[in-house]
């Protein structure tokens, strides 16, 4: 058969993510990895879990069984609405649509917003599955730096005054892979910038409740509604994933009306719905009021184990390397102090048994290839002593 | 805020679909519903779900919640090649995609084969949700007739001496909304036509197992193995959501290898992969050995159904209404004798407390408007009944 010219444009040049081919690498014996970012489900809740699930299939079976409403059930909504108020996002019912994860948030988001050739923010370094999604809906992908205080919204507003943008695409709070959180006063003037500019800012929140303090950062959503009195510009997303379940694959966005709509329309036509079964369970997971007890005990986990990750890579590496201390999440993000290709010395470690993520993955253009992101979710502490070690024997 | 020109061409001029609208009337009370097109959830094996999910969360509960692979479940892609094998599908593991339903297949497919304005030809009249996905992709969509043996090839022959297609998708058995089957002759000759014009055939087959004889219908793709000694050109998708249950959100597609990457890459970035959840509980299922049963039940509820229906639609309606009787599926396709509108009529039937969908919508073209879709999957034998006399007195 000649297959030329049978794919879409969209697809003939995307790669494969890089980290699914790592991942390969890290299934294998020996080799411990510090590359995924999956959560540790030596931590997940399962007795809940299994409470939750025998309540949906044996209360409720024909609702966890049967097709159900596009945006999700109702119920759930409802109950999204409250766990979102906690984190300041004052939202309604009718805001909310549950997605398979917030993955597919992002992209029935783009396939709404982005014409081909569309200009479209993100990070310098970002979340790689977001600049997929961009790639698919064929947008033009512009980036800004970051530093110890999240995006540079300063360059932003400079390439503001020469570009027409459809949108930002933002982690906030413990960004992936950066593990950088925004500045309230970078909140603010992002904000502003996307009113005066009328573009849309994506607030990708999956890792907010991972945070290691007490303090608990103002959401964009939040901001918008104290500056302006509306959220018009702000779609919110989250995810179940890593603060339950990811298997469930559920997720949400808090949309304005005007999207919300139409995005449904395209949610319809690529699964008709989230699973009603996920759904469900999380709806009666949430109704058992086990969630604040076990993101309670993630943070303590997450926050000890990154604590001894960098304590590690500082003792040991400290000479070549340097990072910033999360203030939340699941990401580690290293820099190499002299210029070093960390994608080559990825196939050193690999001879020694630890895999990670190489940098230059994250970055939409001008990639920093002294840079990788290293998780500290997964691996036991006896694992991560042990990568530390194979890291400085690779050198 | 200014929404103009904030969303994408794709989205803008694509309209809510017009049986999601519909079904909104047929929750309300007094009114029966011949529209949707749910299975009957008295039918589940609600037993066999909950031996499965039990199973499931209790034998291999990090499988169920935690992160999985893109393509699904390697067991669970297994099981579903033994099961195609009993349909004449014979394919390996590594063919099958996993799919949030086989919805999400026609979807990501579309998203990796269409450039806008590619031509794509679908039969009139076709699955709705079918087209919704090729509008997204912005496809140019041709259509071509259906007679009682199903889509008229010879039609699409003659559109290939003068366009250039990328594909064309077919729902060989029981179509929705049709009811027809498209015979032997025609599904060797629609292969031919792909090989020889190098396009490729979306077999579409939800349906299949729900036959109400004895008599399988050779597959296309077993009719390319056939003709062809290979399959290239099809792309066989199916579901557990008719089978087995649709709020598990499951289906699968089988693709020729070089598309099943560039699939598997949309996918990753769509959703990451389909529950994990859904997939442990059907690959236990699909274990018990409970399914040929469970497949045997429906057929014998839905065959008995559809005779009940069109024997009340013959005796009450005979005089203003035909149809062809379905070998299988869960639909009626009636056409009025005289030219009538259906769309218009549905207001009345609406007042007398009855629900259907009006034949227009499942025209990507020429629609015929004297036509409407029953479903008989879901009412009861009184129900039916009285549905039909009230569309009686609705004339």
């Amino acid at each position: 058969m000649n297959t030329e010219g049978l794919l879409a444009q969209r697809i003939v040049n995307i790669k494969s993510s890089a980290i699914r081919e790592l991942l390969k690498h890290s299934k294998m014996e020996q080799v411990i990895s510090l590359a995924g970012g999956i959560p540790s489900d030596a931590l997940f809740d399962f007795e809940g879990l299994s409470i939750a699930t025998q309540q949906a299939i044996s209360e409720q079976p024909k609702s966890a069984f049967q097709y159900g409403l596009t945006e999700g059930s109702p119920l759930l909504r409802e109950r999204i609405c409250a766990l979102c108020q906690q984190r300041g996002v004052f939202a309604q019912p009718d805001d909310v649509l549950i997605t398979a994860g917030s993955q597919q948030a992002l992209d029935l988001v783009m396939r709404a917003l982005v014409n081909p050739g569309d200009l479209f923010v993100v990070e310098r370094p970002t979340y790689l599955a977001a600049l997929q999604t961009l790639e698919l809906a064929e947008a033009n992908i512009l980036s800004v730096g970051s530093d110890s205080d999240g995006m540079r919204v300063d360059e932003l507003e400079q390439l503001l005054k020469t570009h027409k943008i459809k949108g930002v695409y933002v982690v906030p709070n413990f960004g992936n892979p950066s593990g950088l959180t925004l500045s309230l006063e970078r909140r603010e003037q992002l904000v502003k910038l996307a009113v005066e500019h009328n573009f849309l800012i994506i607030e990708d929140d999956p890792y907010g409740e991972l945070r290691f303090s007490d303090e608990r950062h103002t959401t964009l959503y939040q901001v918008s509604q104290q500056l302006f009195g509306h959220c018009e510009n702000i779609i919110y997303t989250s995810s179940f994933s890593k603060i339950l379940a990811p298997g469930l694959r559920l997720g949400w966005a808090i949309l304005p009306p005007f999207l919300l709509q139409k995005v449904a329309i395209i949610k319809q036509a690529a699964d008709l719905h989230a699973s009603a079964l996920s759904q469900s369970i999380v709806e009666c997971y949430l109704g058992l009021d086990r969630l604040p007890a076990q993101i309670e005990k993630i943070r303590a986990v997450y926050r000890q184990k990154c604590q001894i990750l960098a304590d590690l890579l500082q003792q040991q590496l400290g000479d070549v390397i340097s990072f910033d201390m999360p203030k939340g999440g699941m990401f580690l993000w290293v820099r190499f102090r002299q210029p070093f290709n960390a994608t080559e010395w990825l196939q050193e470690t690999l001879k020694q048994g630890v895999v990670f993520v190489p940098g230059e993955y994250f970055f939409a253009e001008q990639p920093d290839r002294s840079t990788f992101r290293l998780s500290f979710a997964t691996a036991s502490e006896a694992q991560m002593q042990e990568a530390v070690a194979r890291l400085r024997r690779a050198l």
